[in-house]
Protein backbone atom coordinates (compact mmCIF):
# COMPACT_ATOMS: atom_id res chain seq x y z
CA UNK A 1 0.00 0.00 0.00
CA UNK A 2 1.45 3.77 -0.29
CA UNK A 3 0.62 4.45 3.14
CA UNK A 4 -0.19 2.39 6.30
CA UNK A 5 -3.12 4.41 8.15
CA UNK A 6 -5.47 4.32 5.66
CA UNK A 7 -5.35 0.43 4.97
CA UNK A 8 -5.58 0.24 8.29
CA UNK A 9 -8.89 2.14 8.37
CA UNK A 10 -9.99 -0.99 5.81
CA UNK A 11 -8.50 -3.79 7.83
CA UNK A 12 -8.58 -3.10 11.75
CA UNK A 13 -11.87 -0.62 11.56
CA UNK A 14 -13.46 -2.75 8.91
CA UNK A 15 -12.58 -6.15 8.62
CA UNK A 16 -12.10 -6.24 12.47
CA UNK A 17 -8.65 -7.80 12.58
CA UNK A 18 -6.70 -7.17 15.47
CA UNK A 19 -3.14 -5.54 15.05
CA UNK A 20 -0.31 -7.76 16.42
CA UNK A 21 2.70 -5.69 15.78
CA UNK A 22 3.60 -2.66 14.09
CA UNK A 23 7.74 -1.67 12.81
CA UNK A 24 9.69 0.18 10.51
CA UNK A 25 11.96 -2.59 9.01
CA UNK A 26 15.17 -0.05 7.24
CA UNK A 27 16.68 -2.74 5.92
CA UNK A 28 13.92 -3.91 3.84
CA UNK A 29 12.85 -0.35 3.13
CA UNK A 30 9.30 -0.70 4.71
CA UNK A 31 6.72 -0.21 7.43
CA UNK A 32 4.83 -3.47 8.05
CA UNK A 33 1.94 -3.76 9.93
CA UNK A 34 0.87 -7.47 11.20
CA UNK A 35 -2.61 -8.29 11.94
CA UNK A 36 -3.84 -11.48 13.59
CA UNK A 37 -5.70 -13.92 11.40
CA UNK A 38 -5.84 -17.19 12.80
CA UNK A 39 -3.00 -18.86 13.05
CA UNK A 40 -1.26 -16.71 10.01
CA UNK A 41 -1.03 -12.88 9.57
CA UNK A 42 -2.16 -10.20 6.68
CA UNK A 43 0.82 -7.93 6.69
CA UNK A 44 0.47 -4.18 5.16
CA UNK A 45 3.76 -2.93 3.67
CA UNK A 46 4.45 0.60 2.75
CA UNK A 47 7.40 2.13 1.18
CA UNK A 48 9.75 4.08 3.12
CA UNK A 49 10.90 5.65 -0.36
CA UNK A 50 10.54 5.12 -4.32
CA UNK A 51 13.70 3.29 -4.70
CA UNK A 52 12.98 0.71 -2.26
CA UNK A 53 11.80 -2.86 -3.52
CA UNK A 54 7.51 -2.17 -2.57
CA UNK A 55 7.94 1.21 -3.74
CA UNK A 56 8.87 0.32 -6.96
CA UNK A 57 6.14 -2.84 -7.37
CA UNK A 58 3.49 0.07 -6.20
CA UNK A 59 5.33 2.26 -9.38
CA UNK A 60 4.69 -0.63 -11.67
CA UNK A 61 1.66 -2.38 -10.34
CA UNK A 62 0.01 0.27 -7.98
CA UNK A 63 -1.48 -1.56 -4.41
CA UNK A 64 -2.27 -5.06 -4.35
CA UNK A 65 -1.12 -8.58 -3.09
CA UNK A 66 3.05 -8.35 -2.86
CA UNK A 67 4.33 -11.86 -1.32
CA UNK A 68 3.35 -14.99 0.74
CA UNK A 69 5.41 -15.98 3.36
CA UNK A 70 5.56 -19.40 4.69
CA UNK A 71 6.77 -19.98 8.97
CA UNK A 72 9.34 -22.57 9.00
CA UNK A 73 11.34 -24.22 11.81
CA UNK A 74 14.70 -24.17 10.51
CA UNK A 75 15.46 -21.49 7.39
CA UNK A 76 18.47 -23.10 6.66
CA UNK A 77 17.87 -26.16 6.40
CA UNK A 78 14.97 -25.03 4.31
CA UNK A 79 16.87 -23.36 2.08
CA UNK A 80 19.15 -25.96 1.04
CA UNK A 81 16.30 -28.28 0.41
CA UNK A 82 14.97 -25.67 -2.01
CA UNK A 83 18.51 -25.31 -3.68
CA UNK A 84 18.61 -28.95 -4.24
CA UNK A 85 15.25 -29.15 -5.37
CA UNK A 86 15.90 -27.03 -8.13
CA UNK A 87 14.29 -23.59 -6.80
CA UNK A 88 15.40 -20.54 -7.93
CA UNK A 89 16.20 -18.49 -4.63
CA UNK A 90 16.69 -14.19 -4.90
CA UNK A 91 18.59 -14.82 -1.15
CA UNK A 92 20.86 -17.31 -1.19
CA UNK A 93 21.47 -16.81 2.74
CA UNK A 94 19.01 -15.14 5.18
CA UNK A 95 18.67 -11.64 5.88
CA UNK A 96 16.76 -9.80 8.96
CA UNK A 97 13.15 -9.50 8.89
CA UNK A 98 10.63 -8.07 10.56
CA UNK A 99 10.68 -8.86 14.89
CA UNK A 100 14.52 -10.26 14.62
CA UNK A 101 13.43 -13.03 12.01
CA UNK A 102 15.53 -14.54 9.24
CA UNK A 103 13.98 -14.37 6.06
CA UNK A 104 14.61 -14.95 2.69
CA UNK A 105 13.14 -15.01 -0.86
CA UNK A 106 12.60 -17.40 -3.64
CA UNK A 107 12.54 -16.00 -7.57
CA UNK A 108 8.74 -15.86 -8.41
CA UNK A 109 9.81 -17.18 -11.98
CA UNK A 110 10.23 -20.61 -9.55
CA UNK A 111 7.08 -19.88 -7.89
CA UNK A 112 4.05 -19.84 -10.52
CA UNK A 113 4.69 -15.94 -10.16
CA UNK A 114 4.09 -15.60 -6.74
CA UNK A 115 6.99 -13.85 -4.66
CA UNK A 116 7.39 -16.73 -1.59
CA UNK A 117 9.36 -15.81 1.55
CA UNK A 118 10.22 -18.52 4.18
CA UNK A 119 10.43 -17.04 7.60
CA UNK A 120 12.12 -18.30 10.61
CA UNK A 121 10.75 -16.61 13.47
CA UNK A 122 13.38 -15.25 16.51
CA UNK A 123 13.36 -17.55 19.42
CA UNK A 124 10.55 -15.94 21.63
CA UNK A 125 9.62 -13.51 18.91
CA UNK A 126 6.13 -15.62 18.74
CA UNK A 127 5.53 -16.11 15.10
CA UNK A 128 6.20 -14.36 11.98
CA UNK B 1 -1.73 -20.57 -12.41
CA UNK B 2 -1.93 -22.17 -16.24
CA UNK B 3 -2.42 -25.97 -15.29
CA UNK B 4 -2.91 -27.43 -11.78
CA UNK B 5 -0.37 -29.88 -12.22
CA UNK B 6 2.72 -28.73 -12.61
CA UNK B 7 1.80 -26.61 -9.04
CA UNK B 8 0.69 -29.24 -7.41
CA UNK B 9 4.41 -30.35 -8.13
CA UNK B 10 5.45 -27.32 -5.99
CA UNK B 11 2.97 -27.04 -3.43
CA UNK B 12 2.25 -30.77 -2.29
CA UNK B 13 5.91 -32.20 -3.12
CA UNK B 14 8.25 -29.44 -2.96
CA UNK B 15 6.31 -27.20 -0.09
CA UNK B 16 4.99 -30.58 1.35
CA UNK B 17 1.74 -29.31 1.56
CA UNK B 18 -1.42 -31.32 2.03
CA UNK B 19 -4.22 -31.80 -1.01
CA UNK B 20 -7.53 -31.34 1.17
CA UNK B 21 -10.13 -30.39 -1.67
CA UNK B 22 -9.87 -30.79 -5.50
CA UNK B 23 -12.50 -29.42 -7.60
CA UNK B 24 -14.02 -27.84 -10.62
CA UNK B 25 -16.52 -25.08 -10.03
CA UNK B 26 -18.12 -24.34 -13.06
CA UNK B 27 -20.14 -21.67 -12.15
CA UNK B 28 -16.34 -19.90 -11.38
CA UNK B 29 -14.91 -21.21 -14.70
CA UNK B 30 -12.03 -22.68 -12.57
CA UNK B 31 -10.48 -25.89 -11.34
CA UNK B 32 -9.39 -25.39 -7.54
CA UNK B 33 -7.25 -27.28 -5.30
CA UNK B 34 -7.43 -26.52 -1.82
CA UNK B 35 -4.21 -27.32 0.27
CA UNK B 36 -4.31 -26.96 4.19
CA UNK B 37 -1.58 -24.49 5.23
CA UNK B 38 -2.31 -24.26 9.19
CA UNK B 39 -6.21 -23.04 9.65
CA UNK B 40 -6.03 -21.66 6.36
CA UNK B 41 -5.79 -22.95 2.86
CA UNK B 42 -3.31 -21.99 0.01
CA UNK B 43 -6.20 -22.61 -2.94
CA UNK B 44 -4.61 -23.44 -6.94
CA UNK B 45 -6.74 -22.00 -8.92
CA UNK B 46 -6.73 -22.51 -13.30
CA UNK B 47 -9.39 -21.49 -15.26
CA UNK B 48 -11.32 -23.66 -17.40
CA UNK B 49 -11.19 -20.99 -20.84
CA UNK B 50 -9.85 -18.50 -21.72
CA UNK B 51 -12.89 -16.55 -21.44
CA UNK B 52 -13.62 -17.22 -17.95
CA UNK B 53 -12.43 -14.44 -15.01
CA UNK B 54 -8.95 -16.36 -14.63
CA UNK B 55 -8.40 -17.17 -17.98
CA UNK B 56 -8.33 -13.12 -18.38
CA UNK B 57 -6.56 -12.77 -15.26
CA UNK B 58 -3.54 -15.08 -16.88
CA UNK B 59 -3.88 -13.31 -20.07
CA UNK B 60 -3.08 -9.57 -19.05
CA UNK B 61 -1.27 -10.31 -15.78
CA UNK B 62 0.43 -13.97 -16.23
CA UNK B 63 0.39 -16.70 -13.34
CA UNK B 64 0.71 -15.08 -9.80
CA UNK B 65 -1.40 -13.93 -6.80
CA UNK B 66 -5.23 -13.87 -7.45
CA UNK B 67 -7.01 -13.13 -4.30
CA UNK B 68 -7.31 -13.66 -0.90
CA UNK B 69 -10.35 -15.19 0.30
CA UNK B 70 -12.06 -14.69 4.29
CA UNK B 71 -13.99 -17.25 6.31
CA UNK B 72 -16.80 -15.89 7.27
CA UNK B 73 -20.12 -16.94 9.93
CA UNK B 74 -22.96 -15.30 8.07
CA UNK B 75 -22.50 -13.68 4.68
CA UNK B 76 -25.59 -11.97 4.55
CA UNK B 77 -24.82 -10.10 7.84
CA UNK B 78 -20.71 -9.38 6.82
CA UNK B 79 -22.41 -8.57 3.22
CA UNK B 80 -24.78 -5.73 4.73
CA UNK B 81 -21.93 -4.55 7.06
CA UNK B 82 -19.60 -3.97 3.95
CA UNK B 83 -22.52 -2.29 1.88
CA UNK B 84 -23.31 0.33 5.37
CA UNK B 85 -19.52 0.85 5.28
CA UNK B 86 -19.49 1.80 2.25
CA UNK B 87 -17.19 -0.84 0.16
CA UNK B 88 -18.05 -1.44 -3.55
CA UNK B 89 -18.94 -4.78 -4.19
CA UNK B 90 -18.56 -6.92 -7.28
CA UNK B 91 -21.63 -9.70 -5.69
CA UNK B 92 -24.34 -7.68 -4.14
CA UNK B 93 -25.86 -11.14 -3.33
CA UNK B 94 -23.79 -14.56 -2.46
CA UNK B 95 -22.88 -16.95 -5.10
CA UNK B 96 -22.20 -20.57 -4.93
CA UNK B 97 -18.44 -21.49 -4.80
CA UNK B 98 -16.32 -24.19 -3.58
CA UNK B 99 -17.39 -27.02 -1.84
CA UNK B 100 -21.15 -25.94 -1.59
CA UNK B 101 -20.18 -22.64 -0.08
CA UNK B 102 -21.89 -18.87 -0.33
CA UNK B 103 -19.01 -16.46 -1.44
CA UNK B 104 -19.13 -12.84 -2.73
CA UNK B 105 -16.10 -10.85 -3.73
CA UNK B 106 -15.20 -7.13 -2.82
CA UNK B 107 -14.12 -4.32 -5.96
CA UNK B 108 -10.46 -4.08 -5.09
CA UNK B 109 -11.00 -0.57 -5.93
CA UNK B 110 -12.30 -0.24 -1.99
CA UNK B 111 -9.26 -3.09 -1.05
CA UNK B 112 -5.89 -1.52 -1.42
CA UNK B 113 -5.67 -3.35 -5.33
CA UNK B 114 -6.73 -6.47 -3.23
CA UNK B 115 -9.55 -8.60 -4.91
CA UNK B 116 -10.99 -9.62 -1.36
CA UNK B 117 -13.47 -13.12 -1.39
CA UNK B 118 -15.89 -13.38 1.96
CA UNK B 119 -16.74 -17.11 2.55
CA UNK B 120 -19.46 -19.20 4.43
CA UNK B 121 -19.42 -22.51 4.63
CA UNK B 122 -21.64 -24.99 3.03
CA UNK B 123 -23.27 -26.22 7.00
CA UNK B 124 -20.42 -29.30 7.20
CA UNK B 125 -18.41 -28.95 4.71
CA UNK B 126 -15.72 -28.04 7.12
CA UNK B 127 -13.61 -24.77 6.22
CA UNK B 128 -13.23 -23.22 3.16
Amino acid sequence: VEAIEPSLELYRDQFQLTVAHREVVEEQGVEAVLLDLGENHVELLAPLGAETPVGKFLAKNGPGLHHVAYQVENIDVTLDALKQAGLRLIDEQPRIGIRGSRVAFMHPRSTDGVLTEIVEPAAGAGEH
